[in-house]
């Protein structure tokens, strides 16, 4: 059982075979049923076996080296099952950096929320992504976080305890609630700014002009919105009013009814942006509306070169969250040939493996 | 060991009980460590067991009987495991339909995709819900719906097959792409209209106030968009660009770049009805922002009266598409005493069941 | 947009379109890339789109009517994602019985924590299924719930507080702790009378031999073991050391080191069965050894003839657990044309509708 | 906004907050409900607000720095969600290295499919866990991968082309029919020896001893079983039949009838073992069979006293592959007090990182 004579013995294999498919012949005399079932199972095999010599092994990391961190991750690829497919999502992230694509980073809120969004500040700090696309809570909470920091929590904590401390709680996360004072007081004065700058053009502002102006007043370089400000990397919010934004703007307009925010221009923006791009990746970190709309807007150019989604999403009920890049296929969102992988991981998981071992590959030293 | 005469039997019990721990004494003298173990496990067992009488047995239902759908469904209540969050469910619906609540159903646009379509146009149609909130694709589809039908596919077909076929896949449901170009034939003018209205309002109108005027110049009665027009109501989607209609907005916008869609009136208008409510019921199918949308408005009056979710989100991964209550009772978006049910399992299943056995139990026949 | 005249209408949609077209192509002048990219779309939609009249539309019930159970059940058929294939799941099952295949039917253990232990010892009553495949605590709980019933409990409550009081929890089932002690009473004179059968044989007794006998001395007929030993249906349990039973054994073992339970003679069994019959239908409830004992033994005879999964295991951990019936097809555990369902779903909620709307289906009264 | 003055900036905010708050009584006036609500929000939340000065700060990997792969696996304790779940699983596994915990190693099958194997082999070679616990596939495929290797594939091949191709699918694992055929060569020759051995006996041999004498005729120093039998680390299969090996066994005994696995005495030998370890911890890889069977046996020493789950099953359904460790908690199956974490991800992704940063960590060279 030695591997080095493998090949050898697979052909002493098959002599053998043919001895032993003349016993089972006898055997066969006996007991019928069986014996010929296994038989003829047994020359099945042998005759349409593939031998698949052109397939990688599945093979895992050797622990016995030095770690080395490039070459551990490079174990994933041959590793198999969810392991496979990360490594797939990191080797497609290189061929967009390495083609200059337009990167797509979709991401629903809760990223920010967690420590994703130091991850993702640093990534728009240093142009390495070119577009955002979240939900509500993606803007408001990077702004707050910037006041205050959120707090390590537990998942299991019932609803009540919480609620009579005043904390609201993220998954395992908990946001004492004076946070979102805080936020007010932050916001107010902008909302007057805001009015102001629509009074000058004549027009409701959109989502993204909103957010580039919030980021152009914050003060903080772990903050999203203030590198994507001073980078001129642009963040779409189509549902901008879902959440703690929305509220308050709705209290801003009970003094002034005339302010609006405009859905319709950042469409033209986004589509008219995506048609000048000569090659575009989608970064997908979760689902909702932060995916749908970036791929939505790539139906104009038929479908991304390249899709790699990290989520926890199902395809089997027919969401868009949870549908593979074979379904987005057949709206033209992305490209029939595009390179595509799906990682079913929560992506506080996997983005920041992604991450290092892509945008950040040059950062890590080898060991000889 | 028959059941009839168990409590006698449980007392004789006892009296055995302790005899066998007189033979467990005897053996721990052979065999020291192992006895004691499974005598101490025994005592403490015996002496701490709590019996639960006031707990309901778990039985299952019984199909000796001729069948009977209500006793069928109530079956559910003593199954387990999510049988008995579906039942749930359903007995909290039925709360919120006995204490005249106003009811909020939200859903994903893959509801409207499926033949939940025509349940929810049910429910409009005679006034059991009362307020909508779902994604674009909700309302893009029930418009197209109405245009040609959807037709069933499968799961499992690769994105090219399809996209050569001019094939649109949502999970099992394909999708001609035709349906598209008549609904654009029927937007462009409604398109027009809207404008038109803006001119005169001098003030960009609403998802909720573009989304009604077109359910007024529907004419199918398979329509929630149609029922929804006629019976005064609201439906409300925050993301209305993210979709289809988002792409004809766009190409309309190159000749009419001052048609615009304000979202911060709806807001208004949801939080302003919201506060007039009594009483809130949710009924969630899926998450993403038709979920939170629902979910934050209640912010407003400390949160939903009664909670219903069906969907396949998870907690662990922090997303607020598989937030539980627990958690939306932290933020005040469900009231800490309401009752929930969170019943995991794809809406297309749970969903008509939870329809028949709450809002149209009286249509139910009784088996004698 | 009336429905009935969709055909006329969607020829004239045609007429239209031309008209359309040639209005693009005048746009076109002033805004050459979007124009272009829209009308192309527009004329490959319409080049391409296959119309897929043979596919039955997407529809769903309709509650206007009287409920009638049977109509209601066949609407999943058209109502898409995991509906849909429930009611493939359902359909297959009537085929298996109208062919007279021979059924297994898998399930894990907590099948019988919950109340489908009623619903399965009807089928094995009435003999509706022919063989079943379960894990250890399918048995020792088919047991315990003679001797004592299991609780309706709730999934949230934290370890601690049931530890203190000596109850165990299943999910959201209760199961006070004392019914171990009312089993280990039971079973202690059976382990003496199996031993004695073993010295009779001179061999060890089989899992499935040793469930035959404890169900001929089982008096309740909620019991799934006391049905099958009557109607000779075999209960195939390849792990059945793996819990209370176990311990159990263990227990005895001090005095009876030479009590013995061999698990080679069960496969000489089971696939010699298999070998004899015609057809063979799966009904797999869960996953785990259950599921794949049940599958495996189908190798000898190329697959099962029909497949029905009820499951909340994916496909994408590589796991025997989720493994979808293309993944069984590969291993000939499945025949290559063989019709197959995976209801994802946890069974508690799928498997009474299944059973309702199959093995029970002529119980329930049509409404005229 | 500056985070330097934070705490200063927060009793200012105080301040404003009162300022503001008079305002809010002054817009009261004109504006009774809203206002209303608003103002008695903001007064609940400053009052009842915890700060929670005790709770780590919610932070990311800072990418800016030369890249440091000790610090980057701790930045995922701060990282919220699953990211800190795996951090936690880390440190628990840590806990039990540094305690001398005896370490139990419980895996589904398909772990030995992936690339895992190699790095279970390290682990059993270098003596980092003590004991393990598999289903029937994790054996055989040993075995098996000791005579050819597994290739890497794809998840999405239908299953009629490979069964064609003689090719069996594991998740996007490729396994060569032929692989089976090796598998019967080694092992018929091998019954042969445990059939004298049972003679010899005079009694039938259980699973561990099996698969133990399996490893001593192994010679690859990637096999797991080679190791376990070289260092006397034992495996535990109490399902060992339900695979190939137990076709194998199937053929074997058409002419070896008297041929036996005993599944009882391993229970003796796994409890009895159980019984003098002073310390034991459990990584779990997966669910089904593996997990249980190691849980159960640790009610005899009232629970592990640590336990670490890496998994992709879901507490929602009742089955014991996604119960929780609080539910293993009320079965003493876990001890109260112990530290806990369950992983939510295919373990190809988490075991590697895990077995990084724990048994190995003092493989990586530190960045100065």
């Amino acid at each position: 059982m030695n591997n080095s004579n493998k090949n050898e013995e697979s052909s002493k294999e098959k002599t053998h075979s043919d001895d032993q498919e003349e016993g089972n012949n006898h055997k066969e005399s006996h007991n019928h049923v069986h014996d010929k079932t296994h038989y003829e199972k047994e020359q099945k095999h042998m005759a349409r076996t593939t031998s698949l010599d052109n397939h990688p092994d599945i093979e895992g990391y050797d622990f016995e080296r030095e770690f080395d961190f490039q070459e551990f991750m490079r174990s994933y690829s041959t590793t198999g099952f969810q392991g496979t497919e990360l490594f797939k999502g990191i080797e497609i992230t290189n061929m967009m950096i390495e083609d200059n694509a337009t990167i797509f980073l979709s991401m629903t809120g809760n990223a920010i929320s967690s420590g994703l969004r130091e991850i993702v500040a640093y990534l728009v700090k240093n142009k390495k992504i070119h577009v955002i696309i979240t939900s509500a809570s993606g803007i408001e909470e990077d702004v707050i976080k910037s006041l205050n920091k959120f707090k390590l929590g537990d998942f299991d904590v019932q609803g009540r305890p919480l609620f009579e401390m005043g904390v609201g709680r993220i998954g395992n996360i908990f946001v004492p609630n004076d946070r979102y004072l805080y936020f007010e007081k932050f916001m107010t004065p902008f909302f007057d700014k805001m009015l102001k700058k629509e009074k000058e053009l004549m027009r409701p502002i959109s989502p993204s002009e909103f957010i580039r102006e919030l980021g152009l007043i914050m003060d903080d370089e772990q903050s999203v919105l203030y590198w994507a400000a001073k980078n001129n990397i642009p963040i779409y919010c189509p549902g901008i009013m879902d959440g703690a934004m929305g509220d308050l703007i709705y209290f801003y307009k009970q003094q002034h009814p005339d302010f609006y925010i405009d859905v319709t221009n950042d469409q033209t923006n986004l589509v008219n942006f995506v048609l000048q791009q000569e090659r575009c990746g989608a970064l997908v970190l979760g689902g909702g509306i932060s995916k749908h709309y970036s791929l939505n807007a790539q139906i104009f150019r038929e479908g991304f070169d390249y899709a790699v989604y990290l989520t926890t999403a199902t395809e089997y009920d027919g969401s868009d969250s949870g549908g593979n890049q074979e379904e987005a296929k057949t709206w033209a969102k992305v490209k029939i040939n595009a390179p595509t992988a799906k990682v079913r991981c929560d992506f506080t998981i996997t983005f920041p493996l992604l991450v290092a071992a892509s945008f950040c590959k040059d950062k890590i030293k080898r060991v000889k």
